[in-house]
């Protein structure tokens, strides 16, 4: 890893091949010894890591408090929707609160775009930040975690892979930083599928090759990435109703076949049967969707030690 | 114990005498230590316990907490009910998640009959359940906590025991629970009393004396369980108003005479002081109520360090 | 510190100074430690501390966590706003219920005067209470943090100290906590400022200068309290509108200039900026606000290794 450690970690994008290498090498190592049932206790032991969450999300603080756990580290989770802080107090405020209590490493997730790196900006110098999603901007830690599902199952040479990301692009932080990510390691036959209103606007993605022909995109492609379809979606009108999104962008096993034979298919979960995934296909041979899951954990695992070990 | 040891624990009913006596015993070892302020951090350290809890139950899940906690397992308390993956996400993808995540025992309540045992087939071979609750079926460690309690005051021949449950026992996994347990360790004299709409249907609650006047069948008991009254039984009808009912079902000091002297009075918790329970029994000198809550937590203890202890 | 250990910790009221400055003095020792990154795991190892919630707040709740955990101790969250125990069970029965699990510390907060002094006087011989705020009678922990903060900056000797409390005086636990530790450390000079509507009722807060003109009861004033507004004092029409609020009652530079030069601000968070302090009081060089935060986690920990300690 270059030298020049990093202190937060808020966006898969400028990170680098080198230093985006380095810490799935690092998550690789730590992912047999942490769900083995090994501890690595040391590491972080008589540290406090704070899951601050301004957005709810079981599941990802769930995974960042494991990951911590295993570390050893404590834990306090501060949901600040359900904190009385919540009435009126800004941001900011919080985290200094936080800080002044002697908690120096925080998870943060936040409905807004760029929350996380204000926050960042104004932390005090020895505090760590870890973005755990902001906005439809970054969740650089998913996109960690799904590189290094594709690694290891497609080996390190991401220039030869075509990749597909398919629903809610408008709207996905999730595909955000998998592009980040996939454009740093060499990736370059990119591909996204989305209804006629959540595909990104022009030039927020990149250069990717961009329609809604789901079965024309997927043909030859190496790694399909199925996004999860927000309810709000479906109230504001952007997909018609689940069976209709189904029909024109679920994938199912005979839309599967157009891809490589060896394709995997990815999730960040939670998944919606039926709507943007098919059973056959969530729980077939070519699901990759749970060891994106325990890939989770070991990143996060690596990235805390990163920023906080000595 | 029997050298087939248990994988999960989801029911007391067919667990055998043998089994439910050496886990009785076990928990009765571990009481001493765990309550007299010795930990036992050896037994599950770096072990990870989740409590799964598609339905609330603070009271419960704080049980099995400071279980997994005294024997040095960490915890994680992942609420469904608060969740985003509520949203649509099914209970098997819920679990396979925390399974992905490197996590081998689950403590789950659920709203449902046979949710629990439904998941437990769903799970890895190595994934370990405690059915923590589940629809009005199945309560294993609550019923353990009442057989502990039981034979802690009158002794492990349960032939000679005569028990009454009153209450809601139409709808109740406790008394369930009991039931299996009691008769498994030799009880004959049961008795159940309730109002006339919440009486168990016919043959669910294998052969007991049933009715619904409560001073006649106090008549010489040993133990005398009431259960606690749902509000949602108020709400439907089941029964007229907590009034009315305390007048017909409330355990009174006038009603207790009738049964044997050195009778115990069980609850499970929370307690509706004048509805099911007056003032005077529950804090008499006959009440075991707050015995049931400290046997609580060492029969978790031993259900844990049964299923998950080398 | 005196001999006489303390039991609970329910009010500063008639706690004495000598007593008062030794646990000062303790937090003062603990503050370097724990906020260094050092902690003191052997003092409650193995003990749980539980924080038993009434009344939600995270804040506080948080610091006490931090506390026991820097301390060595289990923690066990239990929030009784979220509880099922909350349908109808007493407070009592549920303080009992949890020392039955082998609890023996509580911190708790509840809505209610003089609710915690009752659950002590009902708690278990070796049950250990610490008020973390009850109704507008009692915030002793906090009382102590603005106490230790006051003597880091100005020294021990409060009789020579003005010091203005200005705020909603009427329903203020931390105005009321405040005076009674400040009194007993011998401050004479103790003034008050509040709305018509707001200021304590004749005789409830003992002899002080009380009434409405902020900018005269400013000066030379040593120290300077705000407290935080209620959204409720809005609602029902105490206070017209926040931005009336600000121009009667709200601290500003220009206001601040008629205390003395060296007068420091406090506020017991979270703030309300814009409504009873402006960003550049809050933020600037005369505000000790995250010392406060800061010194109450020191405090928290000096009473409970006190109140637990071996």
């Amino acid at each position: 890893m270059p030298s020049d450690r990093l202190r937060h970690l808020l966006t898969l994008d400028g990170l680098g091949a080198d230093r985006i290498h380095a810490l799935l090498d690092a998550a690789e190592a730590l992912r047999g010894a942490a769900l083995g049932g090994q501890r690595l206790r040391g590491v972080l032991a008589g540290r406090t890591v704070c899951n601050l969450f301004f957005e709810n999300s079981t599941r990802t603080r769930s995974s960042f408090q494991l990951a911590a756990q295993r570390l050893g580290a404590d834990v306090l989770n501060f949901d600040v929707s359900a904190s009385s802080v919540s009435k009126g107090e800004s941001a900011q405020d919080t985290l200094r609160t936080l800080e002044a209590m002697g908690i120096a490493a925080f998870v943060v997730r936040h409905g807004e775009d760029g929350a996380v790196a204000a926050l960042a900006a104004a932390a005090r110098p020895r505090t760590v930040l870890v973005n755990a999603g902001d906005g439809r901007s970054d969740h650089p830690t998913q996109g960690l975690l799904d590189l290094l599902t594709i690694r290891q199952r497609k080996g390190a040479d991401f220039g030869r892979l075509a990749v597909l990301i398919v629903g809610d692009l408008r709207h996905s932080r999730v595909a955000r930083s998998a592009l980040h990510g996939l454009r740093q390691l060499g990736c370059t036959d990119l591909r996204l599928c989305a209804p006629p209103g959540l595909l990104p606007e022009p030039g927020t993605l990149g250069t990717c090759r961009a329609g809604h022909d789901l079965d024309a995109m997927l043909d030859g492609v190496d790694v399909v990435m199925a996004l999860r379809l927000q309810r709000e979606r479906m109230v504001e009108g952007s997909v018609p109703s689940p069976a209709a999104y189904f029909a024109e962008y679920g994938l199912d096993a005979r839309r599967l076949a157009r891809a490589k034979p060896d394709a995997i298919v990815m999730h960040p979960g939670p998944m919606n049967r039926g709507v943007e995934i098919a059973d056959a296909v969530a729980d077939g041979p070519q699901s990759v969707v749970l060891d994106q899951v325990a890939n989770g954990v070991a990143v996060r695992m690596a990235v805390l030690a990163h920023l906080l070990g000595s």
